[in-house]
């Protein structure tokens, strides 16, 4: 087991009907409320006249971003910040799902930062500060709900980055499963293949004594994967999503990085090809992370044989460590296909046009990845597998 | 699965000789730091004289309360709170085991409460504010380095309580698992037990439809069943250590509890049992567990059947699940007996002449218990099995 820190001091409350807390939870922040969310879907549900009914009832001065995109663009989160200076806003608050909260904070922090939000990405400036944040989650997905990180595209120049601080933690977090009763079925889809990815990266590790984080990982996979298709077969039943909101909060806040080296080279990877296509996160790493095992198993057969055993159940009698690794990857892609995800880039009409420009950009800072470090050549090989 | 929250904002830092760390982790609180620790453990092993050169480069002013006994006392407790006042200490630092760590936050809650510190315990008044607390652990154990619970024991009284509050959470915990090498056998033996016994409290419900819950509960049963004998084999091990000490962490950090209605009798009853005649809290719940597994696991068969066949990989063939469940409780007694653990109240020469005193204490608030509600007579079984 390596070092490690771990520190995660937002509040999650979590259970049926808990967004009515809401007016409580803003209060001891402040009166100058930015209400963030997305499309329309809030609208519909009648959760934005809950918020707002809420945040009236606690004399709140509220102002509105709506339209944070799939992938929250740099232009966006730039209007939020102008609001937040020309308003003198005390407090942002994300209603929806990971883009929403990630949009949130990347405003929260460049609001109080004297330059470019977007030097936080690349690396120019650290997050000082930030003004607080809370969250209502609506979808299980990203588990932007309780860390400090967040991605942004910058659509001119075709760029998806991450920046993350302590100071972007949300405060609070509302998880009520009923909210997410309404997620349609692709965006559920997609939210199951993307905490899934979350464990993977953290799972597939080179990091060896780590039999609690390992055992955690396969908890979180085991509880999405049974229950992703109980949600998707009846998107009302209320454990389904909640074990699935609870499982993609813990795939990412913390818990399974203590003490392991982590890999994330599918994620950027994945960025990449969103930079370009604006596609789904989730349907990106449905595609590309079972050609990423495929062509990183032998790095540490062991691990993926495991894997196969404990996660899928496959019985090892009559199969050699290499097959076991294998077939749980072609189970893998098979759950995938079955739940509905894409299985290729040409599912979702991207041909190889821009793999070398992808390639190159995945690895602008360097090599990609820690169980099998990978340099240009390898990330072309791995979407030329995907296409 | 219940509603619930989750909050937990101590900062762990983990790792080889994080102990460096000190100085600059206490710096942002003040100069005025209060050092508690136990025996002369730490002054043997050299960790004292490397906390105090690191407090004296910070330049900080540090008074002393050592001598906190294995069942933290009231009456030490209340010469903690003298100091702070007298002293005007800004900050505690806790060096040492859980017992060392508990009566550190009844110190600071009790240094800013104008009233006895016995108060919290007996729900008489609550937690409204307290000193900062920093921690260094020395043994895996407690869970009390993130969490925001400590029992201390009133003497003259033979009442040993709880008290429990936000405000309590360790600021930071530092965790090398180097400086638990040297814990000796028997008090390894008592962590491995109360760590278990943490995860029990929890684990053995009710609350159905808590599939990750249920599996982080066996993932922690499990390293921990593992890696304990290996650090009995050799303390020096160090990633058995390591992996004991991050269990016992995240047997009792909140990772556990969220939507689960928990239980906690036998920690009540083995409280009782402690508070008149000093034994070890590890060594009171190896005895009592098992007893208690027997007298209620009938409330839910199926239960204990999978935590047989999870936890101690008994093959159901062949067995009824009642059968099943007691393999199960018998291999938790096995396995406390074979790691060394006494199984009866007999080996540390307690009878049964206070059994009904203890009971009555026991259920003073009522009925104990949620997996099965006991009452007073039931603790009398309980015990009467125990003797």
């Amino acid at each position: 087991m390596n070092a490690f820190e771990l520190y995660n001091p937002t509040k999650l409350v979590f259970g049926a009907d808990k967004v009515s807390r809401l007016g409580e939870l803003v209060e001891p922040y402040g009166k100058r409320v930015l209400l963030v969310y997305g499309g329309g879907s809030i609208k519909k549900s009648g959760l934005y006249d809950d918020v707002i009914s809420q945040l009236n009832e606690i004399k709140a001065i509220v102002h509105e971003l709506s339209g944070i995109e799939p992938n929250p663009r740099l232009t966006t989160v730039n209007k939020g910040i102008e609001i937040c200076r020309a308003e003198k806003i005390e407090f942002v608050l994300a209603v929806g799902g990971g883009s929403v909260l990630d949009a949130a904070k990347a405003i929260a922090a460049g609001a109080l930062y004297d330059g470019d939000v977007w030097d936080f990405t690349i690396r120019q400036a650290v997050i000082q500060e930030a003004l607080p944040i809370g969250t209502v989650l609506t979808l299980a997905a990203t588990g932007s709900e309780m860390n400090g990180n967040a991605v942004i595209s910058n659509w001119e120049t075709k760029e998806k980055r991450g920046l993350g601080s302590k100071h972007v933690y949300p405060q609070f977090s509302i998880l009520d499963p009923k909210l997410t009763y309404s997620v349609p079925r692709n965006q559920t889809v997609n939210g199951i293949v993307d905490i899934m990815s979350h464990v993977f990266e953290q799972y597939f590790s080179l990091t060896t004594d780590i039999p609690l984080q390992e055992r955690f990982a396969e908890s979180i996979l085991l509880t999405v994967i049974e229950n992703g298709e109980k949600a998707l077969e009846d998107g009302t039943d209320y454990d389904a999503r909640a074990n699935l909101l609870l499982a993609g909060t813990y795939a990412l806040n913390g818990t399974l990085p203590n003490g392991v080296t982590t890999d994330w080279a599918t994620h950027g990877i994945e960025h990449e090809v969103s930079a370009i296509y604006d596609i789904a996160h989730g349907a990106g790493l449905a595609i590309i992370f079972p050609n990423w095992m495929k062509y990183v198993y032998k790095e540490r057969v062991g691990k993926f044989a495991r894997y196969a055993e404990r996660v899928w159940g496959i019985d090892p009698a009559g199969k050699s460590e290499d097959e076991l690794a294998i077939a749980g990857i072609e189970a893998t892609r098979a759950y995938f296909t079955r739940i509905g995800a894409p299985a290729t880039l040409g599912e979702l009409d991207i041909d190889g046009q821009h793999l070398d420009r992808m390639a190159d950009e995945a690895t602008r800072f360097g090599p990609i990845g820690t169980f099998k470090q990978l340099n240009k050549d390898d990330v072309v090989n791995i979407l030329t597998a995907s296409l």
